[in-house]
């Protein structure tokens, strides 16, 4: 942290706040530069919020953090290497590309049943569909419940694919993790921090996508709350966020990918169908998000979108889905991984 | 809903979208552009989110909303009246300005004692302190809990102010309104349905605060989701959005008290504290605020914001508020209100 | 400005970079922190861009700016001074609220007289319309040219208002010059450097509108290549930005005029027409941004909006303009100014 | 466009409305809904930013826009077809991957002849290199001028690339093309109307880079410009755009790329080193672009980055850009282009 005096600020303000670094238990370093002068406070960057405060200072011009504020999700914690989450003979983080796919919503038996043959038949390995649904208005499909996740199982048992669903509420904790291969922290829920920290009460690993005006570092502060409490199994999904553009639902933010791939040793997984909100675009996009190093991808399948009771107009029709993956994998050849 | 398809659209793919519109209940109304067909589809705008699905059919170029999603929030629903909420003898959003202010986190009983005697002194109606704090970090202050919620209550008993709090996890609903006068939602659970729709059980007010990445409409639409469920004492709060401009910490969007004035009979306070995040920025915009036709504001004063354990760049030392609340009152009278 | 090593840097690296810093005549100050080192590269900001070259050398993990880049538009030039700009017997800058209202584009000799009589009988002091459009799209009215020019010199010769009109291309400089009081330059061309630093050639008073995407400190750069060309007579004006929201035309971002006034000593000026977009907003907006402490305002006012070759949902009736002009006198004298 | 009136507008002032859009020579055709009238104005889209203006009439609620206000750019003037652009051996937006690579800007005659020498020997097309720089603080290096165009010139006779350049003023059309094989139009300048109407003079291609505040839509309504006056040869970039994010210097949008590809004829090149501001994410964000379907890639290569006059952060050393094109080669294959 760096703390900017004004320029022509007086000794005594610069004593001050001196002193009151020292009180936080950083070390402070006062430079004298040609215009004003500039004081780093050496120590954690952990304690950073409060050295904020130091703005309500006499004389202080402003507070200018430098380290990253997380630490777990840091990737200097463990320099050159990657998180790999096994689960049963899937390794999300790993040199094979992790396919996801499904519907958004899980609506009837036949029609998740019907959608995990398609994703079998692809050769992705989880299932998606949601049970409980966030939906920005109330008059909205909410979703089967319970209902739902166990239509979800019998298609697991099925077709022998890992599934992910979405919680959207910690009393539903229990439930959907008794049901579920990975709990799915939807976009809208990042910042959720209850919701955040009764994570550490289940061992099934999370996939946290990433809120729609979240920056790439409040994502990393986000799944740290997962991390500081003992549950390392912690997967990262980009979906978009919001910009002024239109054209597209959300702006599909591909530069997450290797941004997080630096900054971060957990696995990012790609979500063009939500990242763009037209399926016209998911084909170009997923394969854009393989080249540019993701982990895996999320794509909404549908068998028959025009009656889909959410996201229709992002959700593939299943055999634009199957020329999609067979499109796909020269790029994930090129990329180095196996499919 | 306008569903306009693409030029050279065959006939045949304008047949199946009428067929689907009336088989989802609109009235299809198709009209022969000089460049092509659009297609207004005429019903009640809920259930618009199903005719979204439409984009994935053959032909169709784009659907385009033409009504706003949300109705009990809406103006319309009461042309001319607006939302009045009485709580003993306070009125938000009546003629009377109200003044909500206090520090952001109740931090121990001699600090939240000594705000509530200046907030009161000012003339402000209503104490602001929290108990339970959304924190980006897991290594930030995460607020006393109960603890605090008994000196906000000791705090009401020796002042006679009102108090708000935010409530984070729905857990806790019974607790907080035990303690509270209004409830408050806070920006990062705007969207967090599942906390939203648990406000019917309780008959205390709640206000319902802008998420940095809310539209009006999507606000209006959290909104619906607590008067949909029974719970009519709803008022609205902006604090800021997210833009790309970093010389404050939000962009405080006064528009939107016009445009709600405009667009929904609800109360719709001000928050310049969060607003701006600088506490130097707060005098000017509060008072913009009010210009505006903002009901109410919502101020951060701490005793000694240079020690305070969250938001102390932003909060106003007494002095600073007191100049602030006197500056206010010439404004406040030319907005043709009383305080 | 600062560089931040990364963790476990070699010390080789870091006296590279120090060395490099040293090339560039800054004094290199490194500072071991617990985890890493970073450098204070003391010395004049000006030169900083060369600074942030450094983030491509081996070892560095960024490059942080710590000073402002601007320097003649900093209010640390002239401490508590304000720039106060004389034209005739107007002063823009100083205790007195200034006005500048019109019609967005020159349409006719009758529509700009008319226009002048409507405003010159409100007590402002300025006429704003455009001769030279700058259009979205090649299919919209692009402007009357000298031909409006001469409109807008005859209305000023008919009522004593002084007149602000836009210029768009370095090529008509002498010729709008040659007509106006102030020249204005336009959000679009507020980085069309070429146009700005040609802007030294004339001694006429300039109005820089912030662009719809441009950060303020961006603004006060662009005020900077007038300034440092000689011409000081620099005008700002705030006339919104682009965000995700869409229920106005920009986001009128009033946070400015605070900022602003901190920052830079030059005056500020705002348009709530442009920035909201909507002729209902306008009112409310106005008197915000008096509130808020602008030494001024642009408003649009037309006789007859709905046949207005441009603009015309953000301008205001004849009425509704008097009407606003009436309303706003109390929250002037809120604000300590006179008008 | 859709003119939506407000609940309960009185039958004169939709009267009123219809009578207006006969007046604006549009075909009105009102729709009766549940809640309210609609009327649909049928006619050529060019004349749109007309209709707005009735958002200005009693009774109006909004008007909102159907159609897409470009023609010529449009994919919808020739079904099926692309536009290629022939410039001696070079196609672009043909079945090659174009690439143009080389330094931010032409700093010495060394310099750039060393650049072209590298640029060369990766199989590269076209040189990029600029002589005027659009500089955002008017202390920083602007660029060699003729100087700089002479010395391309010199390095396009020596290596037969062919070379882009960017123009930033009119003044300048007649020197820049009498060097230059494509005109490059920075974003910064894509809403500078006067310079773009002026490239009908040429007959040199345009390359024209979407500002980092525009939406798609503007980017093919500046390319209607100069279409509209009669150069063909325009050939669109992506370079980012700015949003909240920061962790990448703008968010590289390729979601442009696949929309581009939908909406319009022309081509597009993709340039990463902009789009992301650093070098170490141009790697994966070029093959990112080359897999979402990009035309072409611009890259940034420059012999000594951290000795750069501009944009060294971003700029790739030698090594780095060999690496980067021999790793790009099976992403081009993939995406069934040659190179």
């Amino acid at each position: 942290m760096v703390i900017v005096m004004k320029a022509g600020a007086e000794q005594q303000s610069i004593d001050a706040v001196i002193a009151q670094i020292r009180e936080l238990n950083y070390t402070p370093h006062p430079i004298q530069g040609t215009e004003r002068t500039v004081i780093a406070a050496i120590g954690d960057e952990r304690g950073k919020h409060e050295l904020q405060q130091l703005e309500s200072m006499r004389g202080v011009n402003k507070v200018v953090p430098i380290l990253e504020p997380y630490k777990l999700s840091s990737s200097e914690i463990r320099p050159g290497e990657r998180t790999k989450i096994q689960i049963g003979d899937v390794e999300i983080g790993g040199e094979t590309l992790i396919l996801m796919a499904g519907p958004c919503s899980v609506e009837s038996r036949e029609q998740i049943l019907e959608s995990a043959e398609i994703v079998k038949e692809s050769g992705a390995q989880i299932l998606r569909g949601g049970a409980f649904k966030p939906r920005t208005s109330p008059y909205s499909f909410q979703g089967l419940g319970e209902e739902g996740l166990q239509y979800l199982a019998e298609a697991r048992d099925k077709t022998g694919l890992l599934i992910i669903t979405e919680l959207m509420d910690s009393h539903d904790l229990r439930l959907v993790e008794q049901y579920t291969d990975i709990i799915q922290i939807g976009a809208r829920n990042m910042q959720n921090y209850g919701l955040l920290s009764r994570l550490s009460e289940t061992k099934k690993p999370v996939m946290l996508k990433r809120g729609m005006m979240s920056e790439i570092n409040e994502l990393l502060l986000s799944a740290e709350y997962i991390l500081s409490e003992g549950n390392y199994n912690v997967i990262l999904c980009e979906r978009g966020i919001r910009t002024f553009e239109t054209a597209t639902r959300n702006t599909f933010d591909l530069n997450a990918i290797p941004v997080i791939k630096k900054m971060s040793h957990l696995p990012i997984i790609a979500d063009p169908s939500h990242g763009t909100g037209h399926w016209e675009y998911v084909n170009p996009m997923a394969k854009a998000a393989v080249a540019a190093g993701a982990d895996g991808l999320m794509i909404e399948v549908h068998p028959d979108p025009e009656n889909a009771l959410s996201d229709g107009a992002q959700s593939l029709r299943p055999d634009k889905f199957r020329q999609l993956v067979k499109e796909l994998k020269p790029f994930i050849q090129a990329s180095g991984r196996t499919f």
